[in-house]
C-alpha cells in the first residue's frame, strides 16, 4: 500500500483525525480474544456514517485495499484479524442507539453499539435483546459472527433477531435490506443471509432488531451432580419435559474449581447446571421449580441452590460470565483454544464424555450451552511450545470430527473465523463450493475479511 | 416443446408411468387458490428421490425447459402456477417422514409431506412443527413461501424451524446444506436464504425440521369488541403486558357473519379476537387469564368466552380455519384477492381503519394473524368484470403502498409469487437488484419457476 498518498485521500474523506497509522492503534486492531496470529492493518478508520463507510469502501476497492470490519475484538476465531493487512474500519464512533420502538419491540441501531449498553437502555421499557454472548461484544460484531449465548435455548441466536440492515457491499453500494414488519415472505431473506457471513459479504452499518418482552418473574437453579453424565442427562430429560428453561448452562468441576480459585466463591467443585426458568406467574414458576428439582434428584443431584426473582437470577449469571476471564487469570501466560462445537441434543452427554476424555492430558475446561448441544472446550497451554500445541490442535481436531459425525457443527456460536476454515469442506461439502460462488460474486476481489471463513 | 422424443426421454427416467401430458393432469397443476390466470405445463412428472428430481433437472437444463415445483396447490398468490409452461414436479409421491427424531425435537421429512400428517404423526410424541397456515400445505411449499400461519407470533415462521436442506440447484447439482445442531456459526445460511425463494434458486426435496413441544396446558379465549380499535388496541395492549400468546387473531365483524352463515355458528357479529395461551401451569394459565380478562374489558370487550385445556383450543381453531373455505363458499362464482400486509405492531390499529376504509364498497373481509402485524383483506369479486376488478386491485395497491408507508411488507407469509412482483421494487430498492444478481448466479436461465418474484 503506498500509504503516504492513499492516507492523505482517506483523511479527506474522515475529517483528518479519523484516520490512524500510529504503531499502538495498529497493535490494538491486530488480535483479538484468541490465541490466533496477530496480524496489523495498514490503516485504521473509525467513520461515524454510513455514507463515510461507503466513501472507505470505494477508497479501498479503488486501491485493492482489503477491509475489515472491528467491533470491539471480544471474538475467540481470529474472526476479526486483518491477515492480510489492509484497512481496519473500527466501528467505535458508530455506537448511537438511534430509535428504541418499545411499542413494535424494536429497536434501530449503529453497529458498534455494545449489546450489554442497549440491554441497559431497554430495561426501563421492559424489553431486552436476548442473544447475550457475555463479552462486551458490539451488535456489529454479534451479527457478523451469529452470536447466541446463554439464552439462545428459549430465544435463539443473533439471526432471530436481526429485521432490517444496513450494510455496504464491496465496491460501496449501500442497501437497506428486510422489513420493520415482525414476519415476512417478500423475496430472498438478505438479513438472514448476511447474519454470519464475518464481514467477508458485506459490512453491516446499521440495524433494526427485534427485542423481546422481559419476563415479570425469574427463578435461577443451580444443581451440582455426582458425574458429568448426571448433569448432561438432567439437560435433556428437562428439555424434554414441557419446560421452557431460558438457559441451560453446563460447567465441568474444573471450570467451578477455577471460578472458586479466581473468585474466592466456596461452590461445591461437581458437575452443575445453572439454568434459568421465567414467566408471567410466579406461582406457576413455583410449580415449574418443583418439577426441576424432581427431575435433578433422580438423576443424583447433590445440592440444589434455587431462588426466585431478578436478583437471585443476577448472582447465578454473574458466575457464569465471568468463567472465561476466570480461567484465563487461573493461567498467566498461557493461551486459549476454545473449541465450539454444537450436536443434537441426544448426542450431548456422548460428546461431552468424548470430549473429556480427549483432553484428559491437557489444562481443559468444558463448559458449554447444554439446551442447545452446543459445547466449549477450553483449553489453556502455549501456542509457541509446538509440541504441546499440536497436542491441543489434535484434541480439537478429533473433537469436531466428532461432533460432525453426529451430523452436528464445527462452531456453534464463535463463527469460522481462522481456525474453523479447515473443516468447512468436511462440514458443508459440495454447498461450500456454492458458498464460495456468492462470495465470488459480491466480493470478486476478495477484500472483505480476506484469509476468513474460505 | 419438443413433446414426444423428449417425454420418452423423460419417461426412461421415472419407470415410465411418473410422466404425464394428459389434459385433465395438466389442468390440475395449471393453477392454485389463487385468482391468477391458469397456465398450463406441458407435462408433469412425480419423483420418488432426489436422484430422480436431479435427473429431471438435468434433463430440463439440456432442453432449457421452466421447471416449477408443486406441493398441494394451495398457495394464495399464483406461487406455483407454470406461467412459462414446461415441467411441474409434484411432490406428492416424496411424502415420507423419513425419521422423527423425538429426543432432539427433530424430523426428517420429504418435501411432500402435509404439514398436518406431520402433527397428526408427531402428537404422540408430545411435539410439534409449530408453523400452521391452515390449508393443507406441504413442507416443501411451505418452505418455498416461509409459510406461518396463527402461531407465528409465539413460534415464527418456516424459517425458524429449517435446519438442513436437500436441494436441487439448476442444472442438477445436489446440495445438503444446514446441521442437525440447534444453533450454527458455520458459514453461510443458506437454509435461510433458500427458505422464501419460491423456489426460484432451488428445488427442495428434504428437510430436517426443528420441532417444539407441545405445551402441557392450553387457555383460548375468543373476545368481542363494539368497535374495530376496540380489538386492535387490545392486540396492542396485550403484546406489551409480559403475556406470551402463542395465537392472537383478529376477525371483521363481516368475516364472523360468513361463519355463522356458512357453518350454522351463532357467534355474535363484532370485531373479534381469538387467543391462545399455553404453558406449563393450569394454575399460571388462569393467572394469565385474569389478566387477559381484564385488558380486554378495559377496550370495552361485550363478551369473552374461554376454556382451559385442548378440547377448548380446538373449538376456537375449528373457527378460525374455516374462514377462507366460508368465505368462498358465501360468494360463489367469485374469486378471491388476498392481500397479506404486514406492519409493525404500533401501526397495526391505523392499517385497518386505513384497509377497511379502502374496501368499503367491495365484498370485503379482514382479518389476520394481528399478534404479528399481518392483515389479510380478503376481497370476492369477478376477475373477468374489468372495471370491477381494477377497483378491486386499486384497493391492493393502496394497501400496499400504506403497510410500506408503514415500513412493513407486501407480502406477510403467502409470497411473492405473481400478484406481488409489481411491488417488489418498492419494498427492497436496492437490495432487489442483489437478489436478482444472485438469482442470475444460480439460475442464469431463469429455469426455475419463472415469472415469479422478479
Amino acid at each position: 500500500m503506498n500509504d503516504r498518498m492513499d492516507l492523505s485521500e482517506l483523511k479527506s474523506i474522515l475529517d483528518n483525525r479519523r484516520v490512524s497509522a500510529g504503531e499502538s492503534v495498529l497493535g490494538l486492531h491486530s488480535h483479538d480474544e484468541s490465541f490466533h496470529a496477530a496480524s496489523l492493518p495498514d490503516v485504521v478508520v473509525w467513520p461515524r456514517t454510513t455514507e463515510e463507510v461507503s466513501l472507505v469502501i470505494q477508497w479501498a476497492g479503488r486501491h485493492r485495499v482489503p477491509v475489515t470490519a472491528w467491533g470491539a475484538g471480544t471474538s475467540l476465531e481470529g474472526n476479526p484479524i486483518p491477515v492480510r493487512g489492509g484497512i481496519v474500519i473500527d466501528f467505535s464512533e458508530m455506537n448511537q442507539i438511534i430509535a428504541v420502538r418499545a411499542e413494535d419491540f424494536q429497536a434501530d441501531v449503529q453497529a458498534g453499539v455494545i449489546y450489554k449498553e442497549l440491554n441497559r437502555a431497554l430495561a426501563c421499557e421492559g424489553l431486552f435483546f436476548p442473544p447475550d454472548p457475555g463479552a462486551a461484544a458490539t451488535i456489529g460484531g454479534m451479527i457478523g459472527n451469529n452470536a447466541s449465548g446463554i439464552r439462545s435455548v428459549r430465544y435463539g441466536a443473533t439471526k432471530d433477531y436481526v429485521m432490517r440492515l444496513t450494510a455496504v457491499l464491496p465496491g460501496g453500494d449501500v442497501i437497506r435490506t428486510g422489513s420493520r414488519a415482525r414476519k415476512s415472505s417478500s423475496g430472498y431473506n438478505l438479513p438472514a443471509f448476511f447474519t454470519g457471513s464475518e464481514g467477508t459479504l458485506c459490512i453491516v452499518t446499521e440495524a433494526t432488531l427485534k427485542l423481546a418482552g422481559l419476563p415479570a418473574n425469574f427463578m435461577a437453579v443451580r444443581a451440582t451432580f455426582p458425574t458429568i453424565l448426571g448433569a448432561t442427562t438432567t439437560v435433556h430429560h428437562i428439555m424434554r419435559s414441557g419446560l421452557a428453561p431460558a438457559a441451560m448452562e453446563f460447567l465441568d468441576a474444573n471450570v467451578v474449581h477455577a471460578l472458586n480459585q479466581d473468585r474466592g466463591l466456596t461452590l461445591e467443585e461437581n458437575p452443575t447446571l445453572l439454568m434459568e426458568f421465567s414467566g408471567f406467574s410466579e406461582q406457576g414458576l413455583r410449580e415449574e421449580m418443583t418439577f426441576v428439582e424432581e427431575i435433578c434428584r433422580g438423576n443424583g443431584s447433590l445440592a440444589i441452590d434455587k431462588g426466585i426473582g431478578s436478583e437471585e437470577r443476577a448472582r447465578l449469571w454473574e458466575i457464569r460470565h465471568q468463567t472465561y476471564e476466570s480461567i484465563k487469570r487461573c493461567h498467566t501466560g498461557l493461551s486459549p483454544l476454545i473449541m465450539d462445537v454444537a450436536v443434537p441434543l441426544s448426542r450431548y452427554s456422548e460428546m461431552v464424555a468424548f470430549s473429556k476424555n480427549e483432553v484428559r492430558d491437557l489444562k481443559a475446561y468444558l463448559f458449554g450451552h447444554a439446551g442447545d448441544g452446543n459445547l466449549h472446550v477450553h483449553v489453556m497451554d502455549d501456542p509457541q511450545d509446538r509440541k504441546r500445541w499440536m497436542r491441543v490442535e489434535e484434541a480439537s481436531r478429533n473433537i469436531v470430527a466428532k461432533a460432525l459425525e453426529f451430523e452436528g457443527t464445527c462452531t456453534g456460536e464463535h463463527g469460522v473465523g481462522i481456525g474453523k476454515i479447515r473443516f468447512m469442506n468436511q462440514e458443508h461439502g459440495e454447498s461450500l463450493i456454492l458458498m464460495k460462488r456468492i462470495k465470488g460474486l459480491l466480493d470478486p476481489d476478495h477484500l472483505f475479511n480476506p484469509g476468513k471463513l474460505f
